[in-house]
Formats: C-alpha cells, structure tokens, sequence
C-alpha cells in the first residue's frame, strides 16, 4: 500500500518487502524482519500479527477513505460514478509507486495464504461500498452491482498496471477499463 | 453446489450439511460426518481433505464446465456473452434446490475460512474464464473485464437468490443482474 509511513512501523514494513524479495516470503521470518528493521521482535508484534499482515498495512485506513469519500460525491452522481470517485482517491493513496506495487503483486501472486488476504481485502472494499451506497438511497441490486463491477475494475486495471511496464499511471489505467465495462 | 451425487460421497456431504446446520459448523467433527453418514472418517479422508472442502464439493467440476462451454459458444459472441453463456451452464449444473443452496451460504458467510475459499473459488472461475477468453482471440484487458464483470454480476445474483425468498429462478435472477450492469 503505497509508501510506508516514517517510524517503526514503515521501517518493518520497508525490511519485509526486502526481505520477501531477496530471500522469499518463506523464507523471512519476523525476527529477521525486526532485525534489519533495527527492532525487537516483540516491537513487531506490536504492529503487525504475523508476517502476512506487513504486506496488508493500511488496509483499514483505505477501506475508511473508501467510506469517507462517497460522502463527498455529489448526490445526483450515478453509483458506479461514485463507485468511481472513491477508487481514485484509494488510488490516491495508494500512490503510483509502481516498482514498490509490482513487488508486493509478484509476492502476494505466488503465495496462496497472500492470495485469499488479498481477495478478502477487495470483498471487504466491496461490501463498504455497497453499504454506503445503500446509505446513500440506491436500492439493490443496483448498490451491490455498482461496488461489485467497481472493484472488479479496479482489481484488472491494478493487475494490468502492475504487471506492465508502468509508463502509465494506475488512475489512468484505471479510467481506461471504467471506459471498457462490457455490458451484454 | 447442488444435489449431491448417489455413493459415499454424497451421503458425507448430505450429513455434513445436517450436521453443520443442526449443531454448527465448527462444532462439527469429521468422525460425527462419517457416523451420520455410515461410513468410518477413513472413508470420509478418502473423498474429502477436510470439513470445509466438503462444502466445496464439485468446484472442479464446475470450472471445467465453465471452461468446456466457451468452446460451444458461437464465435462471434461477445466476450461479456460468452461468460454469461458459461454461467448459463454453471447454473444448470448447481440447480435450482433454493433451500439447499441457501443454507450453504449461510454456513459459509458466517465463517472467515470459508469465505475466503468461496472467494478463492470465484477467483479461479474468473481466472478460468479469461483464459478461455483470450484462447478465442479476445485482447486484454477486454477478457480480463468480461470475466471479472461476469463473475461479479454471478455473485450479487447468487447473493440475492440464497437471501431472497426463492420465487424467482438463479437463472432469472442472474440474467436479470445481466440486464442491469453499470457503465461510467
């Protein structure tokens, strides 16, 4: 998720993806993540569940922004525009560091635990905006519809992004499918 | 996924389904399941890994019936087409049994582990449908997006099939959620 916050917690989350990356996911343990990190592993714990839930930090704040934007959306917008508007700013957040984004994919894809955390994070995405649609008086299906194709845009757009060569930026690749959804 | 098949099998995943439902899911043993059923928990590890792939019984089978039913699509479908012709197929295999359908899904929303594997499974329907996809010449991320949109509109259709009252079809109810996806 983007670059990682100063202090601690960013130095472990930075170590891990280096340690991932040099050494394999299996092969890292926590200690030797805290270790390059220059803390305890008991300070680890303090931030993170296990290794799994570095490479998730900052889940919950985007699942929040996700939330917290729809009511910034104009009323009249229809749902998947304000599906829309509330990707771009987790893109936002997200930021557009591409070779940070490509790393964390290429681990998350090899490693099926990473996978099905990684699925429960877009599902909980999705339930929040259908939620907040409905909130905001759009009946069903239309709300889960709405949340439901979003994040499945957004999940493509991210994967062909991060698998490119990143000369475009993630809003943009973004943009590009919400301009591609088929309909029958 | 539907009525379960005549033998051993069948019957562990009959009183699997009973017992979950009955007592629980995570109060439920695999020695309990073999007893209800009438055959030793050897019996049961012959057919299934363990409780939670009972409820996931078929999920093979239904991904190659996904993928065995492009190839009887006219070539000059649709990418979006083509998928919901796939989960026509799908659909047809799982059945219209509302109430058995509907108790699954409820076991499997109120328990993290299995939701991730329903998630899991979706994913690798997706996957597969893409696949197909761009075996019949279709580009990125056109069967990327038909695949992921398709898939979508099955889950919010599945959805609101298993919580509604059960008066309408999955086949109706899908091809209605068809008929209503969002564009920009």
């Amino acid at each position: 998720m983007g670059r990682w916050q100063p202090g601690a917690s960013g130095r472990l989350g930075q170590a891990a993806m280096e340690l991932y990356f040099e050494r394999g996911y299996d092969q890292t343990t926590v200690a030797e993540i805290a270790q390059r990190a220059g803390v305890t592993s008991r300070t680890f714990f303090r931030y993170f569940v296990d290794k799994r839930e570095v490479l998730f930090a900052g889940t919950d704040a985007v699942r929040e922004r996700l939330v917290a934007t729809l009511d910034t959306v104009p009323p009249d917008t229809t749902p998947l525009g304000t599906v829309r508007a509330a990707l771009d700013a987790v893109v936002a957040l997200i930021g557009d560091d591409h070779d940070h984004s490509r790393r964390r994919q290429q681990i998350i894809t090899t490693h099926a635990e990473l996978r099905e955390r990684e699925l429960a994070k877009l599902a909980a995405w999705s339930r929040a905006l259908a939620d907040g649609l409905r909130q905001r008086g759009v009946d069903e299906p239309a709300a889960s519809l709405a949340a439901e194709v979003g994040v499945a845009v957004f999940r493509v757009a991210f994967e062909q992004w991060t698998t490119g060569p990143g000369d475009r930026s993630l809003v943009e690749v973004m943009h590009d499918s919400f301009g591609r959804i088929p309909t029958a």
